[in-house]
């Protein structure tokens, strides 16, 4: 289900409106402001306000007086050390705010990330959407047999087709029967003018977890960071990964020095245990060092075996 | 669905081990540790840890070296002046954590209270029990007309068992295509030995939100008494208030008099605004205040009215 | 000690620079942004960003696609309408950030209010600037006999004398000793080339708590409003009071309708007991309540009655 | 300053006084609860309280009815691969009480770590005892020439002593003229009735900041193990350094096999950036690396080379 049309009215006239501002302003974010970036197949990520660019983390790791920049190599040298460091409260200093829209089941997972500010479309209050999250062939996978909460191979053909099936009516018939226990149509008239309808804050349990609900979300470049460590890492579920991902996406626009610095410590590297850097230590002597003789469990020697890979 | 047998054994194990400690104890919250507290129709709550008393709490305000109780009646003198007073700090030193089972909507708005820990059944990794909340007739309420989140009349005859029936089908039937899409019964074998069967973080999506979930649930005893102030509220939806209040009967068996004066300054009171406040100087001063010369908006009014109605 | 010609000269260079935003501003608050606004005799508190204003707060609330406002009528309606009944997480979404100069005794007032984010000024890598925190005389009161942490009748004549002098001597000599252990004096010279001067961060620790320091501090709306109504309120300390004092002028330029709203509901109100509620009620019905009958201890009772004072 | 005699009557009052808990206990760490562990010159860490053990993280990871403990190997895998896998909410399931003396300077470094709670002595209301953290010899180190917030060689000879004679006597003086400001002595006898004695909370700005101070501080395992990863490194201040090792010790006492992973995966590894990663890569694969040719700047490859030097 698209935008209604009112909804990208008033994204429009908010984008039409530019005002004058003394504030650290970030043009590339500027560029995107408020437009839904979709994701899966009814969601979406919208930036709806920012605080603060790179410089503003240099400016507060300096409790500097004027904008903090000297040179742009300076804000990236400090800015590179600040994340090498793990001084992390500068970067506590700028703050993002988003509107998404996305299925229940990974807003369940989402709000585990506490030092955020959230408020979430009420149930109790209002009557959702009639819009589910129904996977892509390419993710319908199976349970994967090595990693109890992981997916191993795609279904095919028919228990694919079934598996398809099943959601859709299953949500539809959900859906529907909530609007009959609402005793409210799509167009929120009364269905049947001798029923009093349901209780909002009790039909709700009648939905499936795949119904999509929205939020404004608003959260610190440092959580934000933690947040996308933890969600744009391969071992998150698809579902919240692309999320994560579109989130990243414009992490770049706003803050282009952090979020590369963000890559090259973070993301991008790799933490060995106290043993694991013993077995590196001893490889780049000469040793030749098996699992066996390792000091780790095969598990662990696999891991670290696929971190030293240089195909990786 | 009621614990099974080695859910209860390993209760009693539990209950069977006493220990030795040096620690503060509550023999009041000691005789119900680890024991399921019925709420809703397959919930409950668990005490299964605690760390401080009443007199940990006046131990901490006077950041003393030993037990910080001196006489019972000062410690009482103390905690009530705390309370009185806002201040929280020397209530965060006291700690408790529950085991609870609940439907996943009321989970929903749960988890929004940040300032606790959670350790939630997994969905991702373990495959959830047939259990869902249904409510009882007398909690089946129509949609109230005043107040767009709240509950009016209780829904009658056809309608009310209408209701009923959709909520325990459309759970039923989305439970038994989860396991279907699982490929796995309710002994954990495998259905269709040619079918790969849904991953589980997939397949969970087909479920209703109300099927129940648990998780350990661990908080301070001023995150506590937010979450009370707020939950035990009659404003609260009834299907997290029953938890609150089964939670505030855990609180009064461990520190007894930090709930006294809980009661008697933050649940038992009243908070008036400025305005209101005017009009009970002015009435007690013996003018005659009506809504109109009140300065108060007609529901402010009618709050404030019920507020000081003696028969309340 | 003033702003220095480059401090000012920032502050300027920012203030000329307006740029183009599609976000909201607002421009009462844009009129200081930047501006050192004045506290005690050497502090400050500088706006230096915000994000979002009363609309923002609207738009969370209704988790809206466009900006929220439909009438000022209605906004202000919906803020009174979060601000009465504790709906707190909309006011969350707002953000703003602050540059303070503080004497490090409220410093370690402040930073127990832990919802925030802070950069400050760090005494192992810099050097603290020669300031100190000296009471006016209208300042510069006796213990209080009746209240443990407040203060009584100003000093007077000579023994007011005495004190301003040993809090000017004291500091003085203690940071003369801090640049003589550092061997740097206070154009950053080595004041003796055949010594090595102590690390920074041992020789801080000679400096009295009323020296200076400085940091960003930045915050939420709702938390912010917590700060202020402890530390506007007067039983804070006269300190810290003049700083939340300034910070609320720029909340009332920053979000004017939650400003009103914050002070008609929480500054200007008074929470009553379960008993003092019950007291007020047996007034309103014409029953003459005393200390002794009110079931209030003495002191509560004094509260109360302040409370309802009708000259207060 | 050593413990009063009616402080050591306290604390053996309370280690003279076991009771009865069918909670998880921890008898390593009952052996040392509420004794002062030293700390510096005149500071201590006293364990006052805790809540749960090892078997506590597994009974939460599991969401389990019973004690979650199967066999201990099993119970040490999953704690391993919780820490190695940054599981960290079942960490937060432990909970610690510390009862801790301090420099106030040391003080202002450890409240930064904002997820814990912590009810300090207030000087607004009582007076702070004539104690003052005063370095040992081998601390006494002059400014590090290459790292601004860093110790370079020990001070020697005159300098060191004249260090030593300053900080001994601005303490000291300071304090003589905090008590003269107060007008009351040591025993708390006025000292001229003549004079009013200055308010508590105004006097204490005289004092210096190696003052000791003291407070109650609580923090779960997950973020006590945050704390530790930064102030028990080698980076940090020497004087909160060796309170985090302490504190480090009572962990160990309390859960062995959290300490242990805690050791093997946070403290004794070392984690890569995605360069230093290719590093090692092209490394292990023959290849001969300079920094020249390595994309890591100067100060980056030697943080590199350290951690790979089979010496260290």
């Amino acid at each position: 289900m698209p935008l209604s049309e009112q909804q990208r009215d008033e994204i429009e006239h908010q984008r039409s409106d530019p005002r004058t501002t003394l504030r650290a302003t970030c043009e590339a974010l500027e560029e995107i402001l408020y437009q839904p970036l979709p994701v899966l197949d009814h969601g979406f990520v919208r930036v709806v306000d920012y605080m603060g660019d790179d410089a503003a983390v240099v400016q507060a790791a300096r409790v500097s007086y004027g904008k903090g920049t000297k040179r742009i190599s300076e804000d990236r040298g400090l800015i590179r050390y600040l994340m090498r460091h793990r001084h992390t409260t500068p970067f506590e200093m700028c703050e993002i705010k988003y509107h998404v829209k996305l299925p229940v089941f990974v807003a369940r997972q989402w709000i585990r990330h506490r030092m955020a500010n959230v408020n979430e479309y009420s149930a109790r209050y209002s009557i959702l959407d009639r819009e589910f999250y129904l996977p892509e062939p390419d993710q319908l996978a199976a349970q994967s047999a090595s990693n109890r909460q992981g997916r191993g191979d795609l279904l095919q053909g028919r228990e694919a087709a079934r598996v398809l099936d099943i959601l859709r009516e299953d949500a539809a018939r959900s859906y529907a029967d909530y609007q009959e226990m609402l005793n409210e149509d799509d167009e929120g008239n009364v269905i049947d003018p001798d029923r009093q309808g349901l209780a909002r804050e009790l039909a709700r349990m009648n939905l499936t977890l795949n119904v999509y609900t929205q939020w404004y979300w608003k959260i610190d470049l440092h959580n934000l960071m933690h947040f996308l460590s933890l969600r744009a890492d391969p071992h998150a579920q698809y579902e919240i990964r692309v999320y994560a991902e579109v989130m990243l996406e414009s992490m770049r626009r706003w803050v282009p020095l952090t979020a590369e610095a963000f890559e090259e410590y973070r993301l991008g590297g790799a933490h060995l245990s106290r043993t694991g850097l013993h077995v590196v230590r001893r490889m780049l002597a000469g040793e030749t060092v098996t699992q066996e003789n390792s000091g780790l469990a095969p598990r662990e020697w696999r891991e670290l075996m696929a971190v030293l890979d240089p195909q990786d």
